[in-house]
């Protein structure tokens, strides 16, 4: 027979058993979370008519984006799960009721240079909540602390939370008389990390026309470690930078009342989101140990979801996670949590009669009990069997031959402990139940000793 | 603004809030009854090679395939999940464990032609056991099992189980001189239920040559009420349909020590799954109520997974469930359970001080408890705000003013009674968890009363 080697394309992570179960615990925490905090699951399709998908027209993904003919049909696969939700909404919005908090975990497709630890296909974790023309400001404060209480239940503790507002940004550059170009002197403080503060400062001076001294001054003031006391320097010379001084206050009022620690946020006025369609609040997340990582979860507050949709003003709050490369990267730098169970299963028995069936009532027993159980009925030696529980870190065995079938105790091999033991199925159970509550404990992120 | 009209491409299932979260249902019954036998969780490309995907042929599939070029490569999007699968075994051999117990629930695309109830995107919800060069029958009898456990944990309970064995049809087939022909044969018998026992014979008798007696004889023995008793007057007179006859017997008598109610499963011959793939026990299951849906989970063992990647012998036994279509006949047909909770959050806070902080506690605290909970902070009416839970089918709702903070009491509203109370926060979150578990009881499949 010919053969076709098999392989899977480059850019496409495709995980060994062991780093799925991790990486399944990614999604459970995220759905948990996002759930306590009362959001909807929503599914999208992933392919979609190039001419809804590409309605904004795609900019920079336009060149990724995987476009193909299909009949008569121009498709294409989904690049985010923004417009995708854009698209839902205009197209359900009779049938929906708003504010409508939705959650999206799902692959999203861009045909980037191949390069390591850069996906084409790969998963994003988001969500939004989206007013009918308006939302309150207490959702660009809720957002963030989602954040928190995710990175939080994966494990995660050296990452900080960086908090900016738009209007803040855009009432400085009014100030400054760069009204027009407002949108170009954004994404030049975008790069202040990136290129530097004397860079900027030249770009300001040299391609904007601003005066030296106002240029240091917008930078002093964007660089402050006390950004809302020197921001108040401005208040009442323009209504915008007012309205954002005020948010920024009352958002990080509010971050307290849910319970983000003040260590884990701070209002960072050179954030600026590069993104035209923010309009509010906006976010980044690093981890205080991996800058060169960049964000780890990015959004913020936009004024109109659908526009290319729907004349219905829907105005919305959200985040992004990439969850693919955070899931790289953690395992690359040794962050996933080693001592949790990926094994298939708690228990293997191993029949050692003709006839399996006293075997196969154990393990609907044990099934039963909620404990995952397989039994290993291959024609292989003892030892082969008790390798094969090893390999995958099966944590029990149970033996079970004639002479457990006359006494009625089953033969149990704790394989943490080394210990066998002969029990009767009932206890037996109990203590397996209680030897994986044990074993469930910690979460999916384990941070190095020498990191904390 | 130009706008384009938001649509959804014909043959793509997207749900409202409250059916995405009765499909989840599904998605988390099948996930939990898969890892309680042992099952891992795995994720391949959607998007994959073409010369890869179609290393077999795509037979009647290849016309239907989703296939497209990104630069220099010819891609194509994954029509099932065992051509990924095969790929994968063989792909990553070295470094899997075997038996490898694997579920897989992904969307797969074929290109139909659009009908109602057919789908371009789909979820299958796959289960293999892939042993490396042998695989013990048992697991032959465990399959079916879990099959049963599964549509039961969904709720389900008029469901039949078929089986059969493929040796045994092949035995017959040569004992009647068929042996060169036993594919078409098998597709002849395949159509029996379609076409009638006339059609069949006539087929048999003219096509294939077989004397009227003998075609009568063969029917006679598959339409058999005893098929077991029915081939045993052909024991002993061919190989392949003893070793079957052995199969089947100790397959069915395995499936009740699994636990299968006897009503629920039966051994009918002219079950014979069209495919060549398979070698040993095949499988179908229907609704007794909807047989004109046709099989709901099908499957069966196989000798060979992956001859077209490898040279490696590995034989594997499987099903699957086209879950989108499943769900979309089950709530067509009003099975989905409607007395179970599809809000987005159990708990609505509607905060009525200026400073929502006391609310955004009260918030924390229930969701610490595990209850979902929303903050309803619009700008909008109380009525208003009443009426957005009850459209959402929220079960309950805090009101939070300053009354409630001067007496460190809550007033709840519990919208399943009506009644209205005051409770300190622990006795609330007491009862509100008291009263989910009670909400939260019952499958999220509800057979109607005519039908049971």
């Amino acid at each position: 027979m010919e053969q076709i080697k098999p392989r899977t394309l480059s850019g496409f992570m495709e995980l060994l058993p062991q780093q799925q179960v991790q990486f399944e615990r990614f999604l459970n925490t995220l759905r948990t979370t996002y759930s306590l905090y009362g959001f909807t699951p929503l599914d999208t399709p992933i392919i979609e008519a190039t001419e809804v998908l590409l309605a904004k027209g795609g900019g920079e993904t336009e060149k990724q984006i995987y476009r193909f003919t299909k009949g008569d049909n121009d498709l294409s696969l989904r690049f985010d799960l923004t417009v995708p939700l854009a698209k839902y909404v205009a197209l359900h919005y009779g049938e929906l009721t708003f504010p409508f908090r939705r959650f999206q975990i799902g692959k999203v497709y861009r045909g980037e240079r191949s390069q390591r630890g850069r996906f084409r296909e790969f998963y994003q974790a988001d969500i939004d909540v989206i007013g009918d023309g308006a939302l309150d400001l207490s959702n660009e404060a809720e957002i963030p602390s989602i954040i928190y209480k995710t990175f939080t239940a994966l494990g995660l503790k050296r990452f900080k939370i960086r908090i900016n507002n738009r209007k803040v940004l855009n009432g400085l550059f009014e100030l400054l008389g760069l009204k027009q170009q407002a949108g170009d002197v954004m994404r030049t403080v975008d790069k202040l990390e990136k290129i530097g503060r004397e860079k900027v400062i030249a770009t300001l001076t040299d391609e904007f026309h601003v005066s030296a001294e106002a240029a240091g001054n917008l930078l002093h003031t964007l660089e402050s470690t006390d950004p809302l006391n020197a921001l108040e320097y401005y208040r009442g010379k323009n209504n915008l930078l007012d309205e954002g001084l005020n948010e920024l206050a009352r958002v990080a009022h509010y971050m307290e009342a849910f319970g983000v620690p003040s260590d884990h946020f701070v209002i960072d006025l050179t954030i600026a989101r590069g993104l035209d369609y923010y309009t509010g609040t906006v976010y980044e997340t690093v981890m205080l140990d991996h800058p060169e990582i960049g964000s780890i979860c990015s959004g913020g507050r936009y004024d109109n979801l659908a526009e290319y949709y729907t004349d219905k003003q829907l105005p919305g709050v959200g985040i992004s996670i990439g969850l693919t490369r955070l899931f790289f990267v953690l395992e690359d730098q040794g962050y996933l949590n080693g001592d949790m169970l990926t094994a298939p299963a708690d228990v293997l028995i191993l029949p050692m009669t003709d006839d399996f069936s006293p075997a196969i009532s154990l393990a609907t027993a044990l099934r039963d009990a909620g404990i995952r159980t397989q039994i290993h009925g291959e024609q292989k030696k003892f030892k082969q069997k008790l390798s094969y529980a090893n390999k995958l870190g099966i944590p029990y065995a149970v033996f079970l031959g004639e002479d457990e079938l006359n006494s009625g105790l089953n033969t149990l091999k704790d394989f943490t402990t080394g210990e066998q033991s002969s029990l009767d199925t009932q206890t037996m159970i109990a203590l397996i139940q209680a030897g994986l509550k044990e074993k469930s404990k910690g979460t999916p992120i384990q941070e190095k000793e020498s990191t904390l």
